[in-house]
């Protein structure tokens, strides 16, 4: 492809032949491709109405600098045809002015519906809804509601969810999928063939992720977002999707003790990428510190017994790994609600146990390396070896059975503060067990040592 | 409730009353919430319709269970009714004799559905699809396809996503959803009312992962599983999401480095606890034993200057985060196919001056720490104080920039040697960081400190 114009002579050809017959999925992946200048240009030849389903999808890349990018009077034709749910999320990345002047080309009634999805927070189940649903008042019949539906389904994000509402009050009745309509007689009442139990719905502020739970839960294809018993729209099945994918990375990135990327990796910049890895690499590398404290406080023990260091790297790390096991065991069984808050002690009085056996088989296993390196003359610990053995083999039961209960409670704790529990990285528990595990070595060793090396 | 006979009396009533009006997902989780010989006992008082409905729930614990404890021709009429794919994954977890006395009871071509579903591997996209789908030929019209799905719509598992087929070859032509039909005349051909374009498919053996994917991209209610151009059956969009939850439940285990759990915290027993917990920790503990070696190996420099210990867990750990970071970022960008197998080195590249960056400011602190405790008089570092913090400072450059290096290339080497790149835990990125951690601290340290300390 020529760099200079991109879109010159056989590749116009080429371009017009896949955007005839690809799917809308597909060009937007090309257009991702892109820099942001050639996208742009490429925008301008395609039809408008291909536009409409372009921009209509939320893997499209920099929409907001793209919408910008063209001229204001198609940008707002192109705001109005879009589904209004992806028109609340690229005006939320807007900058100034083109978002107020963006918005103020808009027809009044989309403005008013476009701000007041902007008025929800991130996150919430309102903020990510669509007001182009199907809803009929519960004195109609289905063959009244399948011509309703021819008229509109153009308009509608999805037409395959249907609600019944109070033809005077508006408030919703009933829920219904199109299959039923089908299979229904023209004269019977919508309201007789739906499904008699009040619908699965949200209020405006619930959480995205219990959006996805209800979902998944009850096989939905859409969800209504319901304030006092009215709906405000609704949210469908592949926006959850996204968040869903969304939500996963953010917790990977997390658990792997950082910010989450906002950005695919290969397109964020060097700084950005610097700036959310340093935050947490220094809070935890000050935090971290505090074990050169530790160290420094047992250094006459240190010096009397030089043995004892060799063992501290592995000493740590295993309280470090126990705890990140049960970190993400919590951190699952939260998510998916098989517990909650209040089920902390069950689970402290299940990884207690867990603890002190896993602890003890690591104990037994460091006890045989130590005697077997002695008995072999692969290293001589002393005089005392078994001794050093016994101090090793006791702090690491001490320290895994440390590592479980405190990896397991800390999601507990930043659930309890308002924090997202995936925030309780492998990093973090890792640097809480590291200090006590210092500690906790240590006191098994003046304990058993006293007297003999110490 | 009456331990006894928990549906006794009143019970019964209010048994009834939920289950005439309860989401089929609620009774679910209440069945879930007993002990399994009640939930059995629950199920013979539930009308045969909605015990088919209950089976119907992949969300439903030890189904397998259950249905072992049903009369064995129940159990097959109700394997019968159930959707065929619920129906595979039940027969694949029944034990013998029960699972190939249930099969001998049902109907030959049933029973050959169920068998060639079950012959595929786990994890493929041929093992969850369902064969109960729409697909008609391209010689119908809309309305004889409307009047056809009117007939068949019980029996399949959605008639949203409709297929259209060469009439003589079977071969799939078209996809199209009922919302189009509804819009159609008619007497518009189905073939004319579809979109004009290949529809989206994949082979018997794609990755459900990848299925995830293309549903996801496309958002689709369904996707066909096609061989030789035929379709073999859909799978549909909420086992997709099923699978992702689950996917991500099995990555949040591993990457806290330990099997990944298959039930809930709270249900499985505490052997199969320790099981999965002991193996993967035993393994990291054995391979971190690797540093008790190292330390070994430089126990003269130990001895000579015991102040070097007391920054060994804070200058491992950091080596250890800063790979979990790493790794974290491109076991996702793998994922979500940001990035492939081939652009190891892009990564590679990207991670030399990040962590090199990262390892700069990480050594600027801890020299800063180290010079301020001297100057305040907080701790004597002795007289070589500043080459102390000088060895500090350049061996965190080191280690921070190999773990960032080792950290992202991990998954790519897993990945290349056929596994899971979400195995690359955080944990097993650090044991695979402390051993060189220590190597390149006791190098920079005999560098700089020769003549003075070592």
């Amino acid at each position: 492809m020529n760099e200079n114009s991109p879109v010159a002579g056989d590749d116009a050809v080429a371009i017009a032949r896949v955007l005839a017959n690809d799917h809308v999925a597909d060009i937007v992946e090309a257009l991702n491709r892109e820099p942001r200048e050639t996208a742009s240009e490429l925008l301008c030849e395609i039809p408008f109405e291909r536009v409409v389903d372009i921009f209509d999808q939320p893997e499209l890349e920099g929409a907001s600098e793209l919408i910008e990018a063209l001229p204001r009077d198609k940008a707002s034709k192109l705001l109005a045809a879009m589904s209004v749910d992806r028109a609340a999320d690229l005006v939320r990345d807007l900058d100034e002015p083109a978002r107020s002047e963006l918005l103020g080309n808009l027809a009044t009634p989309l403005r008013a519906t476009l701000l007041s999805i902007l008025g929800y927070p991130e996150g919430s189940a309102a903020s990510i809804m669509t007001t182009e649903y199907v809803s009929v008042p519960s004195s109609w019949t289905v063959g009244q509601t399948l011509d309703y539906i021819r008229k509109v389904e153009r308009t509608r994000e999805t037409v395959y969810a249907i609600y019944v509402v109070d033809p005077k009050t508006n408030v919703l009745l009933r829920a219904t999928g199109l299959r039923r309509l089908i299979v229904g007689e023209r004269d019977d009442l919508v309201m007789d063939i739906a499904p008699d139990r009040t619908p699965v719905t949200v209020s405006p502020l619930t959480d995205s992720e219990k959006v996805a739970q209800l979902i998944s839960k009850y096989d939905l294809l859409a969800v209504p977002v319901v304030d006092h018993g009215k709906i405000l729209g609704i949210v469908t099945v592949d926006d959850i999707i996204d968040i869903m994918t969304q939500e996963t990375t953010e917790d990977v990135h997390r658990f792997g003790g950082m910010e989450a990327l906002d950005e695919p990796y290969m397109k964020i910049s060097f700084l950005a990428m610097i700036q959310k890895r340093a935050g947490w690499l220094c809070a935890l590398f000050v935090s971290e510190m505090l074990t050169a404290n530790a160290m420094q406080s047992y250094e006459s023990e240190l010096e009397r017994a030089i043995v004892l260091t060799l063992f501290i790297p592995l000493i740590m790390s295993s309280g470090g790994n126990s705890g990140s096991q049960a970190t993400s065991l919590v951190i699952r069984a939260l998510a998916l609600r098989e517990i909650s808050l209040g089920d902390w002690w069950r689970v402290a009085l299940r990884e207690l146990p867990t603890g002190l056996v896993l602890g003890s088989i690591l104990g037994v296993v460091g006890v045989i390396r130590i005697t077997l390196w002695q008995y072999f003359g692969l290293y001589d610990y002393g005089e005392h070896w078994h001794l050093i053995a016994a101090t090793v083999g006791a702090a690491l039961v001490g320290i895994v059975t440390f590592g479980s209960l405190a990896g397991s409670m800390l999601p507990f704790a930043l659930k309890r503060i308002g924090f997202d529990p995936a925030s309780a990285s492998a990093p973090f528990v890792a640097t809480l067990v590291d200090v006590t595990g210092l500690v906790i070595y240590f006191s098994v060793a003046l304990v058993i040592l006293r007297g003999t090396l110490l």
